[in-house]
């Protein structure tokens, strides 16, 4: 008799669950369902508008794929559900929601469903952006010591900038919260019944540095209500792999798994990928390449990495220090392009070839010289995570001629991204971090010249990883190690991790050229970026004042 | 029994003829033929491929307008031409080429048919960059007197630069160029069988100032045989709405027009659509606005004012110190997006509600509240002619959000025109030139969202010409002045120009926020035009490099 797990991956537009041989991680089933709300960005579903940079999620949507998804993947494989001996689930982060004590989200209570507040703030979030800037510069004026850790930044994103949001702007939801958890960590009570907290997003999105969060004192000094966020963010921590409870009947039901099964402790998207990936030993760096674009690695020792987003204590395992940074837009950056800029001509070409927008770009694109072009771009549409941590500034493009063609702009936004993660892998080397390998992973590996750039980029090999849902391979590793199959995530990773598709070698021509152009993408991302100029924050300015009074 | 003049305009991509009634200047008849092969930028016709930043055109075009436009309008007027008293014409500018001693042009010699210098330049050819720099530096260096009639910078659009791009280039063929000619002169060349050359064209584009050309010395300064261009500009100068000659028997083959009649020495499009606006007067502009911006206006002094591009005595009218500024791209940018930018559901959406894409993006575009698109640009798709005279400069689009829709791309491009034709009239007034009235003509004023804007960031009354045909117009009165129906263009202007359409007036409000918006524009001018950054030279230089070498 086999011997499976299950692992869940939570995405922003969907949700996937896989079936995996516990033996050697192969996959034997997936299924995937589409959230039926997707992202809420304009307004909520029947409710008011939402202002700019808002993006929420609909929890019923994340359980519906525990409902849905898991019992198909179950179906898929064409296993005795009875074999399945763990679950575990990741999910993107920080995508975080206000509930009662009992788990209710606050958004499924009647009197609160019209208050955008009470709703799940999802990772993309960008409306906190004023509170994240305060945090940051009262950490920096008490010389807090966490601040360092989050390479002297902390983020828009993360759970402090976006309760503190709720407080300010509608101080009755923060009030109501008797949690404010992550959603990762929810959907693991709604399926062991028990509140956990796991280390990696305490650490990396909740600022729980060296066993605690940050002082009350501190809190206060920003509003005097935001330590009561204390009480409500506690709860048992939970080690990487470590075992958050067992499935409840009402979660067998659910899911069509055995009731009694372990369920691992709640997951970040992007670190669970790197137990897919075999990347958790020190030194080797994942990059989950999706609509957002997060870098992971793992390494002996604690180094601050200014403008990186975070280290952390068994951040990606239960041993060692865990990495994280990040491009908060790369496959967001390209959809925009292709919904809100491809012409009416290319998209009926593409129809033509059979192929698809992307696939119709990169193939006029592929071939152009290094340079041909004549543009540049900052890859900043959906802010800066790393190494700027900004989610006020925007996007930029450079080098616009009558005679500039679409495919031009295509390759220049996807080298604007390549441009960004070298900024990122630069700063990590430069803070004594050394990255000895580099993996992809994520849905953009489906893009070739996508790789091609960034192999030349980058001046390194690129591995391509093998999986086709990394992130719920990693989820079913860690459970895999709940439920006492390996003794740690190290070993269940090498045992179940899944191998290398491809690896692309840099062109040492075309490495080249690109250093010339990446050197004028330092130059305009410093300008831009670090003080040479303030347009982008002015013209947001600008654009908030206009339409808030138009 | 009526008297009527001919005015033909040869615009970029078409050319237009008019018959108008010498007692009032109103249009009896029009017609329009389009150029055949348009503006050859990628390939010559049958021949080799263009580098970038070439834009040619074929004289046989031009030569057609005079075949089919001309009868076709006297048809259309339902007039005898024997009431045709005389006839004259514009071009764009400087749009020149090299010819014979008797006219033919060198692109027409089947020898020479496929040397790309061989054929007409086309205003916009903006290759010759290089040589401009270097005659600027030079004539810096050399302190020589007519450049700060130039605003300081000379551009690569005129003579002087285009014909040592050639020299350079291709020597053969400038040396076989027995002339060197503006196209306008070439055609009234075709008319009256004699060669002219008008004083507006030798000044604004000929660097002729105070009765003479750059000295010999300059011109050897830069290649040993420059000089010899003196001979091949050489010819009688004829002021504005003198008389050239008169028809030829074989042109009024042509034109079907009497042989004999008065044909009127040449002129450039939009100094003569000045006449055709009544904006002859002093402190009266006048803003073309078309593909690219001209910005035309007498003065009884000379001022020499820095970053516009002449100042000619007679340049406008015989009378006075005739000025011209201009943006070098307006409505080539606005093209360049809807074709290489507007999404297909845009596409679709226009035509189901049975309008152009134009109409759709102002129709969304109209009530966005001033900078809540959060966006701005420079216009400098097609370089800068006034006040940086720089055409290897670019566009640059700040602020992209993911969020960022079409309509405000869109609109934040009619605003950087605006921006950039409120910088040149900043300009005037900085160097004590008073703009007491303006005027805007050309195919742009259907635009009325551009016209608003343009009000309201200008922050004055902008009129608008009643014309459909204003330069053809301006021939016919200059023809008039030709045929002795008047004494001077002053006095014809008067009793033919056309009158406002309409009036546009800056809303205050509107009129603030977009202050806040034009001092960032300015400041990104600054940044990216004037040595802030020279990334945009150097992108076009690594795209140059790239594609020669690729």
């Amino acid at each position: 008799m086999g011997r499976y797990v299950v692992g869940v991956d939570f995405g922003t537009l969907s949700g996937r669950a896989v079936v995996v041989d516990v033996a050697d991680g192969a996959e034997r089933g997936s299924a995937v369902h589409a959230y039926r709300r997707g992202v809420l960005t304009d307004r909520l579903p029947d409710g008011p508008a939402l202002p700019p940079d808002w993006a929420l999620q609909d929890p019923a949507d994340h359980r519906e794929v525990l409902r849905t998804a898991v019992p198909a993947a179950v179906r898929a494989a064409g296993i005795d559900p009875a074999e399945v001996i763990g679950i575990g689930l990741d999910a993107t982060s920080c995508t975080v929601l206000p509930t009662l004590a009992d788990g209710t989200p606050l958004a499924e209570l009647p009197e609160l469903r019209d208050r955008p507040h009470a709703w799940p703030k999802l990772w993309k979030h960008h409306a906190a952006q004023r509170q994240a800037d305060r945090i940051n510069a009262l950490a920096a004026e008490r010389a807090e010591p966490w601040l360092a850790r989050y390479g002297g930044r902390v983020s828009a994103e993360w759970q402090l900038a976006k309760a503190l949001e709720v407080l300010e702007d509608d101080p009755a939801v923060f009030r109501r919260a008797e949690r404010w958890i992550e959603t990762a960590d929810w959907l693991v009570w709604q399926l062991c019944g028990r509140p956990t907290r796991n280390v990696s997003a305490a650490g990396f999105k909740g600022l729980r540095q060296d066993g605690r969060y940050p002082a009350t004192d501190f809190l206060a000094a920003l509003h005097p209500e935001l330590p009561d966020l204390l009480s409500k963010v506690d709860g048992p921590l939970v080690e990487a792999g470590a075992r958050a409870g067992v499935l409840t009947a009402e979660a067998a039901r659910w899911t069509g798994l055995p009731a009694g099964v372990a369920v691992a402790a709640g997951t970040i998207d992007a670190h669970v990928t790197a137990a897919a990936a075999r990347s958790v030993e020190p030194g080797r760096m994942l990059a989950v390449l999706g609509t957002s674009t997060c870098l992971i690695m793992n390494a002996d020792a604690c180094h601050e990495v200014p403008g990186v987003c975070g280290v952390v204590a068994g951040g990606v395992t239960a041993r060692g220090w865990g990495y994280e940074a990040g491009q908060s837009g790369v496959g967001d950056i390209f959809a925009w392009y292709v919904e809100r800029a491809l012409p009416a001509s290319y998209a009926d070409e593409a129809r033509r070839r059979g192929v698809s927008p992307y696939e119709l770009l990169d193939a006029l694109a592929a071939d152009q010289p290094v340079g041909g072009h004549g543009l540049l771009a900052l890859d900043w549409h959906s802010g800066n995570r790393s190494v700027l941590m900004d989610h006020e500034l925007s996007g930029v493009l450079v080098g616009l001629t009558l005679a500039t063609r679409p495919e031009e702009i295509w390759r220049a936004l996807l080298e604007a991204t390549a441009f960004g993660a070298r900024t990122v892998v630069e700063a990590f080397t430069a803070a004594g971090v050394p990255v000895d390998e580099l993996t992809a992973a994520g849905g953009l590996t489906a893009n070739r010249l996508l790789l091609r750039i960034y192999a030349d980029v980058l001046r390194r090999p690129l591995h391509v990883l093998d999986a086709p849902h990394p992130a719920a391979l990693g989820a079913a590793i860690h459970a895999a190690v709940a439920a006492g199959a390996y003794p740690d995530v190290e070993t269940a990773s090498a045992a179940m991790g899944a191998r290398h598709r491809e690896t692309w070698r840099p062109d040492p021509a075309r490495a080249a050229a690109y250093d010339d152009l990446y050197a004028e993408y330092r130059a305009l991302h410093d300008h831009f970026g670090r003080g040479g100029t303030d347009v982008l924050h002015r013209l947001r300015t600008l654009r908030n004042r206009a339409r808030s009074h138009p």
